[in-house]
């Protein structure tokens, strides 16, 4: 923690921030724990307060620490996972990119329910069927759902108990959904066909259903949304 | 761009940042291409000079945009791509985290070169090849190669044509190497072989031997991680 500062080209706050995240991986801080106080930093690291104070700014542009005032400083939910962090609204043509969303969820999420259909604890599938509800509910009633179902998706990611496929599945399923809105009608009926095809597919553990019942439903997805990009 | 700024809940800098993407967007700045000054952006957006120093303060923290000290405000090359974008440092188990990585590589690389063999072009072939030799000459003088290895698969990425793709697999990958370090001989033989199968493959725009070349490649990798873990 308290190596040199100075064999470094970056900025003073930059490499503060750096330590700081450190000691919060360093003491595994957890989501809502709190940092140490600004004073306390400041001494531990050697540096003044306002050299804290901007570090802390860094973090909290990078969704690592939020500050609540009058409390102090806090480890984030999600601690480093940023709004669009793969960059996307910089990128040029945008039904390409919705388009190459597409082939990617096509190439992951239905090895993704393959492997939920084998993992799945009972209480993640009684969940699973809670959103898968929700979302139902939400089409029948032709209400917005792209929420509940980046979070259905999400949790098939999560029954896969592959750490990392949740961090990755609504990065890139609401990299589509930012571009353009799927709501129409048509589809969510066809949304809510497939969805209980991928649920009871995981309900019996059965790997190739879930697979293919996962593959229907991207690729009425991807049509849809080729139409709408023409 | 000079919609309201007061009904939102975040900071005014925060405000102002977005505001800032905005106009990088709008405008269509590629990388390199520099900000309108200080005294400019105040102006458009009617806020005062410190409101867009903290906002540009944000946007580097994110790699949006650089600060050229005397030139001025620039755009990054790959904006809004940051170190570590899925918050990989954050998580507990890192033995646990690298052989997710591997499950994922072992999800989506094989369909990449799938893909880049049906799509690659002859100036990318010959690219590929390059980096491959690149590559051999680390390994043979038992250098360090992870970086060119990283640049290796993220150009068979890039061949792929799908322009999400290049932003994942450097992303999986340095996960991997962040708390592993595999430079053994006996492994980087293995990786010369491999890599060679792999580009043949794409050489011959052969999909079928391209996935079984990276199959046979990653497995190599997983094994010996997962020694080194155990």
């Amino acid at each position: 923690m308290l190596e040199s500062l100075n064999n470094n080209k970056k900025l003073l706050p930059e490499q503060v921030s750096e330590q700081i995240i450190r000691l919060i991986t360093d003491r595994q801080l957890k989501a809502g724990d709190k940092l140490p106080n600004e004073f306390d930093m400041a001494q531990q690291l050697s540096v003044g307060r306002g050299t804290i104070r901007e570090a802390i700014k860094i973090l909290v542009s990078r969704n690592i620490v939020e500050i609540r005032r009058g409390c102090g400083t806090f480890v984030c939910d999600h601690p480093g996972m940023i709004d669009d962090p793969l960059g996307f609204r910089f990128m040029k043509d945008k039904g390409k990119l919705a388009l190459d969303l597409c082939e990617v969820r096509m190439i992951i999420e239905p090895e993704i329910a393959a492997l939920a259909a084998e993992r799945a604890t009972e209480e993640e599938i009684e969940e699973l069927e809670k959103v898968a509800k929700e979302v139902e509910v939400l089409c029948e009633q032709e209400l917005q759902h792209m929420e509940k179902d980046i979070e259905f998706h999400g949790l098939i990611a999560k029954c896969s108990k592959n750490t990392v496929m949740p961090n990755i599945i609504p990065v890139i399923q609401s990299g589509i959904s930012i571009f353009i809105n799927i709501t129409e009608y048509s589809l969510t009926q066809e949304t809510i066909r497939t969805h209980r095809m991928i649920l009871n597919a995981i309900k019996n553990h059965d790997p190739q259903e879930a697979r293919a019942a996962m593959i229907e439903h991207l690729e009425s997805n991807r049509e849809k949304i080729k139409t709408i990009i023409a």
